[in-house]
C-alpha cells in the first residue's frame, strides 16, 4: 500500500497554516464543512480568470472550453462512486436539495396514501424534514428504524419494520453525529425484497471511506461537494438511470426542456432534465479538482490515517472521566460526539475556541436523535485527513484542563464586582472598563465566562416556555418587567449556558432600565464590536445572541 | 454627474486582457453570463483562504467570520434594489430556481382552476416551463401578452387580458432578445387592480438599469449574481415579507426549521425557512464583492456609457443591409438580436468566433419569442459596461466582410477535393492532412466551412421528422443506410447551417461505410483533439455536434 502523508496533505491548505489573525487553528468542524486545497482554490481562480463563459451554448470558443471543464467533471463523478452511466450524475447544490429532488419528482408523484416511508432515528434534518413533507403530502406513513447501542441501524429492527407496505428507505451511509458507518447493503437488499425503493445520504461517506454504487444496489445516493474539500453550492445526486428517467421534472427553466410552445413543452434527457437554468459552473469545476485526490491518488492509505487518527483519539477521550459518548464503541470515522459531565456543551466548545479550537456543539441538525438519547446536545468533534496526532493532543489537554479547573477563571480584573441584584446590574462602562484590558480573545472569553457569575439565576418555576429563546446549541429564558411610572424596561434572564449567561449580562449592561426608545436606538453591533467580539460573537443565530437581542428589540417595540 | 471610464472598468476584468491562447477575445455574450471582475475572483479565494466554515453554527472563531461575511451581502443586496426588510432576500442558486420557488410555493398553493396566470410572449423559458407547469397541476390557465411592434408588451392588449380571474402576472423587466425594458409598473398597476400578485424576471435588468422594488411595489423580483459581474450558483428571490410570510417552505432540510420532531416540526423565520441545507456560502460572498460596483460607486454613469455603446451599435448595424432586427427601434440595453439574410445565424456566430468575437445563435431560451416572430433563431449580440467603441467598430467590420465576401473561402488547400457521391466520402486521411496545415482557429474554421461543400444536401423530401436532430442552435438531418452483405451503415446528412455541413463531413470521414463495432470502437473525441477543433468544438449539445454523433451511435448499437 502506497503511504499517505498528512503532513503533506496537510500542506495543500493554506488556511490550516495560518488564519488572518496569525493563530493557527485546529479545525475539528469537517463534518459541517471541510477546508479547501490550494488546487481547487486555484481552479475557481483559473475558471473565472480563463474559460468564463457560460455552459452548453458553443457558438464561442469560451463556451465551448467552459462546458468542457465542467461536463469533465461529470465522469469523474461517476468514476468516483462507480456509477454505471455519466447521465445517472445529477448537479444540484447540495445533499439537502439532491435529498428534495427525489422527494419531490420521485415521493410526490410515486407514493401514495397507505405506503410506508422508513427512515432511521440517525437521520440529519434533510433527510427527515423532506419525508415528513411528503408523508403529509400523500398520506403515507413515517416509518422510524431505531438505532442499536452502537449507534447503528438495528437490522432486526428493520427485518421488522421494512414490509410489504414500505415503498421507499432512506438512511445516512454514516451519521453525521455518531460516526458510524450503517449496513446500508443489509438494508437495500431488504428493501429489494418488497421491491422498495432506497436513497443513501452519503453526506460524511464520501469523503471518508469508498462507495460503490453499483455494488450497494442502491436506487439513489446524495452527497454535497462541500463536505470533501470541495466548494460550497455544488451536490450530486446519483440515480439509476431507469428510475430517473421514470421522474417527472423537479424544476423549470432553460437546459431541461428540448421544445417549449405554448402548445406543449417537451423535456430534455437525462441529466439536464434535472437541472434547470444557468449551473454552478465555478463550483463544479472546482469539484472536479479536488476529486483528483479520491481519483488520482489513492484513497486507502488515506482511510488508513483517518482510521489511526480515529483510534487515537477514542482512546484519548475514553481516558477522560467527563466525556461521556453517545453510543458505545470507537466511530468508523472520526466524528465524535460527546457530553462532558458538568459542563453545558455549548461552554466546552466556547472554551475550545478561545484555545483555537473549532468544534460544533447543539443538536447538529439531527434533534430527534439527540432528543431520542434525552439530551439536549453535545459535544461534535470531527476530523479529516489533514488532522493530525499533535492537534488530537491538544485537544485532550485543553478538555484536561477544563475539567482540572485549570482553564477555569482564577483571578481577573472583574471580581471586584459584586454580585448586585438585577435592578442594579452592571453597566456599559464597567463592561468597556473590562474589555479594553482583555486583549485576545482568550482573555475576553475568561470575562464572558466570569460575567456569568453576575447574572441572577431564574428559579425553575420562571423558565417558562412563553419566555424561552431556542439557540441552536442552547436555550435561554427572558423577563420583562414594565416600570408604568418611569416607562422602563428590566429584564431577568438566565440560560443553560455560562457563556450564554455571561452575554446575557454584557448585553443587559445596555438595555437593562432603558425606555422603549433607548432599546430601540441602541446599535448593539457597535458595540460588541467595540468590545471586540463582534468578530467572535456576530449575533447569528447559532450561539443564540441575535435571538435574544431580537426578543428584547421585540419586546421594546412592544411597549412603543 | 461622475464621470464613468470604460478603460479603468475594463481592466478590473482580467479575462479580457487576455485568454490563454493569447488571443484578445471580444466578448458580447454577457446577456447569458458576465465576465468577473478581480475582485470578485480575489473574494472568492480571500473567503476559502481565510475564513471558510458553515455558516449559523457559531461554536467556533471561523464560523461567526463566515457567517458575517455571508450575511452581510443580505443587506448589500436589500440596498441594491431598495427592498424594505433584509429579510425579504432569499438566496437560490439563480433566477431559474427563484421563480420555480414562487411558482411551487406560491403557485401550487394559492393558484386554484380557473384561475388565470399571466405571462408574456417575450418570456425566457425560466418564466414560461414554471407556469406551465402550475397550470397543469392546478388546472389554471396561462394567458399570453402579445408584444408591440417595438418588441414591448402591449400595454393595450394587457389592460384586455388581464382580468378578474388573474392571480399572477409574471413578466420580464427587460427581454434578454430584445433588449427593450418593459412598462412594468402599468403592468404592475393593472394587475393589483385585481388584486393580482406580480413576479418581476430582473435577470437582465439588475446589471443595466437602477432598480426599486418599493417604487414598482412588485410582489417578487428575481435576479442572478453572475449576470451581474458575481459567481455562479447565486440567485436572489425578493419578496414582500408578509407575502413570503404566508408561503409554505419549499425545500427541506437543515436551518429552514426552528424544532425538528418525529411528531410534529416547526419551520424557521424569514428569510432561513427558504433556504434549507448549506448554502453556496462563497458565491454569496463574492456577489457582494461586485455589488460594490453598483452601490459604492455610482451606477448613472455607466449606464450613460452603455447607452452610447447602445445607440452606437444601434447605428453601425442599421447601415448594414442584411442585419434584420427582430423588432423596431433600438433597445434600451445593449442587448441586439438580428438575422443576417443569406446566412444561417449559426454560421455568422461561428465566422464571428473564428475572428475571436463571441456572440450567441439561437433561440436564446425564448422559443416561443422567436417562433412567434417566425424565426428558428438568431444572432445576438449583448455588451457589459466593460465593452468598447472599438469591439463594436471590429464586430461590425467582420460582419461586413462576411456579407461581401471578403472572408468567404477563396483559395484553400482543399479544393482539390472533388465532389464525390456519399457513397465514397472524403476520407480520415484527407481529412488529417487539411487540419495538419489550418495552424489557427481561423484557418481551421475556414476548412470546416469549404469542407461543407463536399456534402450532399439532401431534398426537402429526405428531410423528415425522424431524422431530425435537433441542436440548440440549428438543425441537422441524418439518413442511415444498412448494407445487409458488408454489414456495413452509410450515412446521408444534411444541416441548415453550414458550419454543421462542415462538421458533418469531418464526423462521417470516420463513420461511414463502417460496421457497427467500428463506429463503437472509434474515439471521435480524440479525433477532434488530433485535428486541433475540441477545445473550440467540445462536443456539447450547443453546436449539436454531441448529439449528431450520439444519434449515429445509437443507430450502429441498433444494428449491432
Amino acid at each position: 500500500m502506497k503511504t499517505f502523508s498528512a503532513t503533506e496533505f496537510r500542506k495543500q491548505f493554506p488556511i490550516l497554516q495560518t488564519v488572518s489573525d496569525s493563530d493557527n487553528i485546529i479545525y475539528f468542524d469537517n463534518a459541517a464543512t471541510s477546508q479547501k486545497p490550494v488546487a481547487v482554490i486555484n481552479a475557481l481562480h483559473d475558471f473565472y480568470l480563463n474559460n468564463n463563459a457560460n455552459v452548453h451554448r458553443a457558438s464561442h470558443f469560451l463556451s465551448a472550453k467552459a462546458t468542457k471543464s465542467y461536463e469533465v467533471v461529470r465522469a469523474k463523478v461517476q468514476s468516483l462512486i462507480k456509477a454505471k452511466f455519466e447521465n445517472e450524475i445529477i448537479w444540484t447544490k447540495g445533499t439537502t436539495e439532491s435529498i428534495n429532488l427525489v422527494a419531490q419528482s420521485y415521493g410526490l408523484n410515486f407514493i401514495k396514501a397507505e405506503d410506508e416511508i422508513v427512515i432511521s432515528m440517525g437521520e440529519h434534518h434533510a433527510n427527515i424534514v423532506p419525508w415528513q413533507h411528503v408523508a403529509q403530502q400523500t398520506g403515507a406513513k413515517l416509518i422510524i428504524l431505531p438505532l442499536d447501542d452502537n449507534g447503528i441501524i438495528d437490522l432486526s429492527e428493520a427485518e421488522r419494520l421494512i414490509t410489504a407496505k414500505c415503498k421507499l428507505v432512506a438512511v445516512n451511509h454514516i451519521s453525521n453525529v455518531i460516526g458510524k458507518i450503517n449496513p446500508v447493503k443489509q438494508l437495500i437488499t431488504l428493501a429489494q425484497k418488497y421491491s422498495a425503493k432506497t436513497l443513501i445520504d452519503g453526506a460524511q461517506a464520501v469523503a471518508h471511506i469508498a462507495v460503490d454504487v453499483q455494488e450497494l444496489d442502491c436506487d439513489f445516493y446524495v452527497f454535497s461537494a462541500h463536505k470533501m474539500y470541495g466548494p460550497t453550492g455544488v451536490g450530486v445526486l446519483y440515480g439509476k438511470q431507469a428510475l430517473l428517467e421514470s421522474m417527472p421534472p423537479y424544476q423549470f427553466g432553460g437546459e431541461m426542456i428540448k421544445k417549449v410552445s405554448f402548445t406543449g413543452t417537451t423535456y430534455n434527457e437525462l441529466p439536464h432534465r434535472f437541472e434547470a437554468g444557468t449551473p454552478n459552473i465555478a463550483g463544479v469545476v472546482g469539484l472536479g479538482t479536488c476529486l483528483d485526490i479520491f481519483i488520482e491518488k489513492p484513497i486507502l492509505p488515506m482511510i488508513d490515517y483517518e482510521q489511526q487518527l480515529c483510534h487515537y483519539l477514542y482512546q484519548q477521550l475514553s481516558k477522560i472521566e467527563q466525556v461521556q459518548f453517545l453510543v458505545k464503541g470507537c466511530p468508523d470515522i472520526p466524528v465524535f460526539s460527546f457530553t462532558f459531565s458538568g459542563f453545558h456543551h455549548q461552554d466546552v466548545a466556547s472554551h475550545l475556541d478561545s484555545k483555537g479550537i473549532a468544534v460544533r456543539a447543539g443538536h447538529h441538525c439531527a434533534m430527534p436523535l439527540l432528543e431520542g438519547l434525552g439530551l439536549d446536545g453535545s459535544i461534535r468533534v470531527s476530523l479529516a485527513a489533514y488532522n493530525t496526532f499533535n492537534e488530537v493532543d491538544v485537544l485532550v489537554k485543553q478538555l484536561q484542563a477544563l475539567c482540572l479547573g485549570e482553564s477555569a477563571p482564577q483571578s481577573s480584573t472583574n471580581t471586584h464586582i459584586e454580585n448586585e441584584q438585577y435592578s442594579k446590574f452592571i453597566t456599559q462602562e464597567q463592561v468597556l472598563t473590562l474589555f479594553s484590558k482583555a486583549t485576545s480573545w482568550d482573555l475576553k472569553h475568561r470575562e464572558i465566562m466570569l460575567l456569568s457569575k453576575q447574572l441572577t439565576r431564574l428559579n425553575k418555576e420562571h423558565r417558562q416556555p412563553q419566555d424561552l429563546i431556542s439557540g441552536c446549541e442552547s436555550d435561554a429564558w427572558l423577563v420583562v418587567n414594565f416600570n408604568t411610572t418611569t416607562s422602563k424596561l428590566s429584564f431577568q434572564a438566565d440560560s443553560n449556558a455560562k457563556v450564554i449567561r455571561g452575554l446575557m449580562v454584557i448585553i443587559l449592561s445596555v438595555y437593562q432600565h432603558k425606555t422603549a426608545a433607548q432599546i430601540h436606538d441602541f446599535d448593539i453591533e457597535e458595540y460588541f464590536q467595540v468590545l471586540g467580539l463582534m468578530q467572535h460573537l456576530s449575533p447569528s443565530r447559532g450561539n443564540g445572541i441575535k435571538a435574544i437581542v431580537e426578543r428584547i428589540k421585540e419586546i421594546a417595540y412592544n411597549y412603543q
